[in-house]
């Protein structure tokens, strides 16, 4: 099964250098999760051959521009090329304020319904859940309200051990309570203990996604041990102070978050118009932590299931 | 002195096979008048390296989403980017509410003053206007207020004969009056009529941009011999019901509007996503009006002076 994000667009607030503002698609297995939506998020997911329509649930961040501008045009668009499914954007309660008098003025009826949920940005919450993925937000802490997005597959079945089976001869109606790690109890009433006849169960994944925050040693516990962590790296630290100010992190900042929680690789994006060169905030971070690659356009992250 | 319109997008709602939605600019001598601002217009301003510090006035046509979804993410980089200089925005009424919801979700203020001009969608007014142009807008019929935009330089002074000027002795101080169109009073009180002294000005050059309207002859007196005129043209004539029933013009319909105004040259654009190639579009048009061209990107359409 595929857990894949797809980076669209890397830049912070002024995009240059034909960089384009932070947007990214997260791919488990059959379903996408749009992850902020900056201005051309649209024409960036045209680009990189990511079928919008496919979309069903957007999380935005923030509300700060370049996180959220493409959005507007990615609703009418869908709405334009005769959408009927639900979707459902998940973000701060002003979002919907933006959205609703865009619609009216427009005078723009949605042909699909949209579930919008305002996240509390002041208490950690599961806003998705199915049978394969829990996204639960992450408190972060920026000049104006801000969450990242946790995305985690559900806990998988333990593995039955196929000689196991002609061995205590399981009938069929077991498998699952075994693979949810109860114990056999046999027709004779004794007890065999799950460990003799499952494995455990493969890892579950793990996606991490800190946008917009000053550097913040809480977030340590909550990305602990991930698979890939996305951590904004606007400066390099030169400007910790300019960072600091304008409640962002610096490259080496983002990479001590990583190292710290032992996450396993570390993406850095949401770059200052003042670098045209990226390297030196790749080099930075990797002083830190040596498995961290830059967010760019097009790049996907694959994490093996 | 200049008088140029760039292209910078003429995709109509749904941006696709990478052309951008609609956005121009007009540069008159020193002056950069955006036109319509869809999303990705400041990244399509920085691919043609058009410096947006150096516009000063922004019109918007109307307030669907592919003629002013880029206007946010522009306004917000120009105060990052530290301006000071006053914006002048000219648009619907309600686009000042969605500004107003946008800058405050995101707790901006501006570092420069923006004056608004609500445009009324129901009696042609004047825009703008100083020693070399004046801006007008145009009435349009589409499905929610909208007006194009007439651009027009200012007339421009008569031109004294060299000759007549040793011939009459005529004095520097009667120069301006004899630009102006005065007769030439002598010391003995004989009167020479201003047309024996001078020659006609260079005319006033003009451009129309008509964007999103259906049909309608009402435009012909209106562009009546303008250098250029911008018309969208949505649709091939095979979906004229399409176009009326969505207040939109057929390339055909276009053409002939620049048939039937005498104008010098037409552009097309505002292209259905429907249509990959556009030359069945520029073909239909130019079977009624032979300078006809594509708005293409980055193209560059310069009226000589």
């Amino acid at each position: 099964m595929s857990f894949e994000v797809t980076i669209l667009g890397s830049s912070s607030a002024t995009p240059i250098y034909q960089r384009h503002p932070t947007a990214q698609v997260l791919q488990v297995h059959e379903r996408f999760f749009l992850v902020d939506c900056g201005e051309g998020t649209l024409i960036q997911l045209n680009r990189y051959q990511i079928k919008f329509h496919r979309i069903n649930h957007i999380f935005i961040s923030h509300l700060h521009g370049d996180h959220y501008l493409g959005l507007m045009g990615l609703l009418s668009t869908m709405h334009l090329q005769g959408r009927k499914t639900e979707l459902h954007v998940f973000g701060p309660a002003a979002l919907w304020e933006i959205i609703e008098v865009q619609l009216r003025h427009s005078q723009t009826e949605l042909r699909y319904p949209i579930r919008f949920q305002a996240v509390n940005p002041d208490v950690p919450t599961v806003l998705y859940e199915d049978e394969t993925l829990r996204v639960t937000t992450i408190l972060l802490s920026h000049r104006i309200p801000c969450t990242g997005f946790l995305f985690e597959e559900q806990p998988k079945p333990r593995k039955i051990i196929k000689d196991k089976l002609a061995e205590y001869a399981i009938p069929l109606e077991s498998y699952a309570s075994l693979k949810a790690g109860e114990d056999l109890v046999l027709e004779d009433g004794r007890v065999v203990l799950n460990a003799e006849l499952t494995t455990a169960p493969p890892p579950t994944r793990r996606y991490a996604y800190c946008s917009d925050t000053i550097y913040d040693e809480r977030l340590v516990d909550i990305v602990k041990g991930v698979d890939l962590l996305y951590h904004e790296s606007t400066f390099l630290h030169e400007l910790a102070d300019r960072a600091a100010e304008t409640f962002h992190s610096t490259a080496r900042q983002a990479a001590t978050i990583a190292k710290k929680s032992g996450v396993k690789r570390l993406i850095i994006g949401h770059f200052s118009a003042r670098y045209k060169s990226l390297y030196p905030l790749l080099e930075e971070a990797k002083e830190v932590f040596d498995n961290t690659t830059l967010a760019m356009e097009g790049d996907r992250f694959s994490i093996e299931g």
